[in-house]
């Protein structure tokens, strides 16, 4: 699978009363990092939709563990990645690091989107099949996927 | 002027690492607070802006004091009116107590926006006259507005 | 187990482009909510700590499911309670409401903590046993606890 | 005066329902510019404050004009400068840039806070002097800040 890298700094504002980063902050920076990886495999959010006719990856569930505090001026590196793709739904991971301890791991189950074709309404959302071409680049598998 | 209020509890993940609300917390609480406005007058934005086509009343300008800092487990309340009305922008002014002490105040001033009516793509926004009802009912001349 | 209620109206910053609630924002309002659960078992966090000179309730691992989204305005009650106690940590539920419906379900573990006695800067912190009375409280034994 | 510039990566979750950036969002980066403008001076905050013996910088009143919205997957450049110093407060301007547009600017002014050294109890903050080597830095005479 195609490994992406997103660096964060740790702000003031990001950061609570007992002097670390708020959790909440953590699963923020993960729908960063999703849109990261989505960039680094060639098919940046804000066009990969469009092309496909997708309205979005709304997250499904969502587990963390909180493994070291960061605090203000901490510098982290987010190594994500697709973890698993079934038909309509895939695993994400994000693994947050502090220098080389990890920090944080968060696995997230997004579900793929698209208008209800059934709806004449336009307004409904249905999970659709995860497109060929995104599940190859998302795989890493890019020089096929250009084929 | 018609004058609403809204009660603020001061949460942990609202403060940073001094101990004291985080100062654009505020800012997103001024929002809610304009919406508690709407609301207040009869006119909830979820509605308003669908009756009379509009699409927002995005922020041009704010301005704000600090006074004095809160801290997790205040219980804020804010009073929120309308200071200034011309044809197609407002003022509002939110004043952010704790207990009888002004905390914080901030100015902004908002612009009454629709889709411009000269596009046909409908993609273009443009600012229009904020409908006499809106100004009426914000005014808290209710009585005179349902006449 | 004492179950504690909070309202939680969505505003217009806690959503996003897809015009739903942005996913981490239910996390912040968990953190909320489980300092409701405090104050409606009679130990305030702000107070709690100080009387059992203990540092914070950090999380450890959360984990969420997002079933029906929500939008801008809608009106969520959130049930909240200890699922489980052990020596030094505990568990959390958290299960947001639109109307009938679950919305989302956030299960979190944090644990207690106060200053690592055997570090003489006062620095390090350390898991400690959760106090007797304030098991006893979150569990809803107020009578028991009071004897 | 020394000018940091940093760049934004504007996420999906820093937009609303209309699809442009929350404008409370922008004030919390004019806090993270705050701090890249001490970094790119030499004198970063979680440094800075401790060999001054200081406490923090709080705002105390801020302006904005929002002229351009931005949207998901726009980069923005924020420029960043004091503009003035006073005795123990000084004011500083963010520009944010999206490709040659100004988009937004921002004007703040803070406070340089240390411990009231008449208070015995060292709990109360009171306004300082800006150190003279604060002022040189951020003021890019850096060569004679180190005579």
């Amino acid at each position: 699978m195609l490994v992406s890298e997103k660096r964060i700094l740790v702000e003031w504002g990001d950061c609570d009363p007992a002097d670390i980063v708020f959790y909440p902050r953590y699963l923020e920076w993960c729908d960063a990092c999703t849109s990261a990886l989505f960039a680094a495999a060639g098919i940046p959010i804000t066009s990969v939709f469009k092309v496909h006719d997708a309205l979005g990856i709304p997250m499904v569930t969502l587990s963390a563990r909180y493994l070291k505090p960061s605090t203000y001026g901490d510098e982290l590196v987010v190594r994500s990645s697709v973890t698993e793709f079934r038909t309509s739904s895939f695993n994400v991971r994000h693994q947050f690091f502090k220098a080389s301890d990890l920090s944080m791991e968060a696995n997230e189950t997004r579900v793929w989107v698209a208008r209800d074709p059934s709806d004449p309404t336009g307004i409904k959302m249905k999970s659709q099949p995860i497109p060929r071409d995104v599940v190859e680049r998302l795989s890493g598998n890019t020089a096929q996927s250009r084929v």
